[in-house]
């Protein structure tokens, strides 16, 4: 397989009739072939209805077949090799490693996905058998499942070629829901979309499954975007980048005649917290860390850390002096798109001109002029600059990050309180010091999604466990987590069935619970049947 | 205890500083004494504010203190006798049996939740510990367990002035998960409101909890309620009532700062089904059924059938003679306020207006001129005139419901497939007949959040398998129910503690699991320790 420019539109590979472009490899600014196409109005209709024609039956197949498509999925996208992966790094500036990193996590992803739904835990069976003979009612049998939201729409993420792109989490997890999925490919690594499309296509024709189950659209501009969000078959949307980019999708979706779920996860500024014992016993490894959470990627990921926030003194002092030996040691890095790198410039540059920021650690200076390459910063503020200055909180995508000096606790409160919701919020401490600062939890606690003590924030788990998400403008939906198993709960609905004939029940809801999932019945947890 | 007027904010009784009203008996079009007082903007800021200030501490309360508060909010409503629901009767027209199965209700919900929080169900607890020689990196330890969202608040329902007004289904489910409540009374039932609000606060007093945990605010016109959902702090809404007041609210919600999620359920016309066998079988019970939930508390129930569709035949025009006789012997019926009672007669003179309806079917006549009285319909169409004009498909809340006659199966699955949203929809069929028809149930499916067969929708169970919500415009958020345990899981959200010193972390996520909770713990399902 290669690239060929086409797009996957009702299990057939089209030219977008739109238009033309060609991606830009951002580590040397050339373009890279071949030519690829835009998608018409005409065209997302068809996927849209392709996906709304596949939906019911597509939602019908059994938990084993669904996950056999997610398997072969992660098959079929390791079978690409390496050209896979030089694309990838063709189209990011991604290292190698990185390149096959991120594919790991991709297939393992859809393998997770796969053992989790067989599972049956995300069915959410809830059953309360009839009580015939209550008084003063009898009560009837009610049974409680989740069933598909219907067609699901995901938008590539610029920063995850493929663990946030056309078959990332946002992907296998509506997949794995039985919901159909349109692609909108991020235009910075169409090739990488089109490749793994490629993958998926091939899974769901060896998997017998109907055309419709995954397409792939690609477009500049917004219009594909807005048209895939304002279709009427479509019930939910997956997106992760910029807040104003979110919110559009948001307002978008917000204003249909029909209101669905836009799932945007946006960003933010990540806070860490240095408690004073930390900096006194570990200063030089908690800079160290903080230093390559701040430099992984070329900084591109939706939790780095982008404040940091302590109490003045010596240990803050030789944190900043710790940070700036390792950051000195950091490289310029490559950014993913011309866009991102000019904006990160822009947001160095806005953040230094603050009143009260000054810069006091940097990366290595940008030597190559030919790609999108950008240096690394640590600005410092004052608390009271910070407090009385909204823009030093706006995120600034990349490896910026602003120190908050603060002159006590009660100012290290007041910082904390001040923030907008986080995707996640770390403490470094020790263990003796984190039990007496329990206020300090509290308040990070209403902000974020994710508490992480010791740790950073990057490297994001993909577990039963995580939460990625967080109150906004982390997400639109501070009650959903878009890495995970739990991720699974965007794109579902529950469905009661009350007195329906046994035999004719779903097989997850019927007495004998052939699948042998945990259930609730009669408000008791079992997974045997009755 | 007795009616005074006055509201409850900050654990203060005061009068509303914004002007005065009276409720209204709908039976007689008389005033009800004694003069109710309206709330300012002052007012409503300070609820909110004293809602912000119990939230941590109350959300931080153990389950078992929650239980026991939710206990005592039902043994208070108890308490209240007599008072509570002769004020319920005078306040809505309903007969003592009614008033007195609502209060049963109403505290079954609360006791419900009560036993539900124990449970640890809706923490849904996932714990992924650490694998510290995991290649090609370590997993660290993570713990996600769902937490309370915040203030919340809650709009009583003009139809439910018990069960989902002051402490009712949303307020129960919001302060199960630890989520203060600001009420916004409902201005047909402000005497009601106020009773059950003295029994919270008694019940809040002697659980020793916070004073902003709950507050109950009244006030006319729009204002009120506006301020609350844009109030900052408020976190999340619950609303039942008309679509046009929940998209009021949800629209606000969407264009705040940061947008709130706005549950409102706002009713449908929650077809009903009738297959030949079973109009060939059973077409009086069926008839007959179906009157009694049309017709049930003068139809005005979300629920409430407002569509019936069959297949034109003897077994249809049986169905229509039964139920015309059977609704002959129904009385005009009472209706809950001026406004619905217009709005009722308005709709019923526009339905029978429309091209090709007639009414084939009437309740007894008004005789009582005094109150707010009207006479239940039942109009007659074909599916061309249906399918030609949305008109027939709009809610007309009260006893008034469309039979939608069809040529052929083809035309009653065009009918399914043309309608919207709905709560629920409904079959009356044989069981053998229901196997050859699944395709119909497929349809049906799609369209409703809770699917009955041989029941009649009316008279929603509470209980862990209820679904009460579905596709919009039924409810603006699908994915969750207003009624039953699942409710609560509107009010929460999840939280991950990563690498969190476990002896710090909530009871719930500690390792021996003192509390006993279904855990899933490394992908296994435990209420064990480890």
């Amino acid at each position: 397989m290669s690239v060929t420019g086409l797009q996957l539109i009702n299990g057939q590979w089209v030219a977008g009739e739109a238009g033309q472009y060609q991606a830009t490899n951002p580590s040397t600014a050339q373009k890279i072939e071949p030519v690829m196409t835009q998608a018409t109005q005409a065209q997302v209709d068809a996927a849209v209805a392709a996906a709304a024609q596949a939906a019911k039956s597509f939602a019908n197949t059994s938990l084993a077949e669904r996950a056999a498509f997610l398997e072969r999925c992660a098959d079929e996208i390791m079978a690409l090799g390496d050209e896979l992966t030089q694309r990838v790094m063709a189209e990011t500036g991604y290292p190698q490693g990185r390149a096959e990193g991120e594919r790991g996590r991709t297939v393992g992803q859809l393998r997770m996905f796969a053992k989790h739904i067989l599972s049956g835990e995300y069915l959410n069976i809830r059953i309360d058998t009839a009580m015939p003979d209550r008084q003063p009612l009898p009560r009837p049998d009610l049974r409680l499942m989740n069933q598909a939201i219907g067609p699901v729409v995901v938008f590539g993420a610029s920063n995850f070629p493929l663990a946030f792109s056309t078959a990332g989490g946002d992907t296998a997890s509506a997949l794995a829901a039985g919901c159909p999925v349109i692609v909108k490919g991020h235009n910075s690594h169409p090739g990488t979309a089109e490749l793994v499309a490629q993958a998926v296509d091939k899974a769901a024709k060896a998997c017998g499954l109907p055309d419709g189950v995954f397409s792939l659209i690609m477009g500049a501009g917004n219009e594909v975007g807005s048209a895939l969000v304002k279709a009427p078959q479509v019930k939910a949307v997956g997106f992760t980048g910029s807040l104003s980019g979110g919110m559009a999708l948001f307002n978008l979706a917000n204003t249909r005649p029909d209101p669905i779920p836009v799932f945007a996860e946006m960003g933010s500024v990540n806070p860490v917290v240095l408690f004073p014992e930390a900096l006194a016993t570990k200063c030089q490894a908690v800079a160290e860390g903080f230093v390559g959470s701040l430099t992984m990627g070329t900084g591109q990921f939706c939790v780095n850390p982008g404040v940091v926030i302590g109490i003045k003194g010596e240990g803050l002092d030789n944190f900043v002096s710790h940070t700036k030996e390792a950051l000195a040691k950091v490289g310029a890095g490559v950014m993913l798109n011309k866009g991102i790198c000019t904006a990160y410039n822009a947001g160095v540059e806005h953040l230094g001109s603050q009143p009260g920021v000054e810069v006091v650690a940097e990366g290595g200076a940008v030597t190559d002029e030919a790609g999108f390459c950008s240096q690394a910063k640590l600005f410092k503020a004052s608390a009271q600059a910070f407090l009385a200055n909204p823009n030093l909180q706006e995120e600034v995508f990349g490896h910026a990050s602003v120190l908050v000096e603060c002159e006590d606790k009660a100012e290290l409160l007041a910082v904390l309180g001040a923030l907008h919701g986080q995707l996640s919020g770390t403490i470094q401490c020790t263990e003796a010091e984190l039990a007496s600062q329990m206020d300090v939890v509290d308040v990070l606690r209403s902000k974020v999604g994710r508490l992480v003590v010791n740790n950073y924030p990057t490297g994001v788990e993909v577990c039963d466990a995580m939460m990625h998400g967080g109150p906004f403008p982390a997400a639109t939906d501070v009650r959903f987590t878009s890495v995970g198993t739990a991720a699974i709960a965007r794109f579902v609905r529950p469905i009661c069935f009350q007195n329906f004939p046994e035999a004719l029940l779903p097989a997850a809801l019927q007495n004998a619970n052939p699948w042998g999932i945990s259930r609730l019945v009669n408000g008791e947890r079992t997974s045997s049947g009755f």
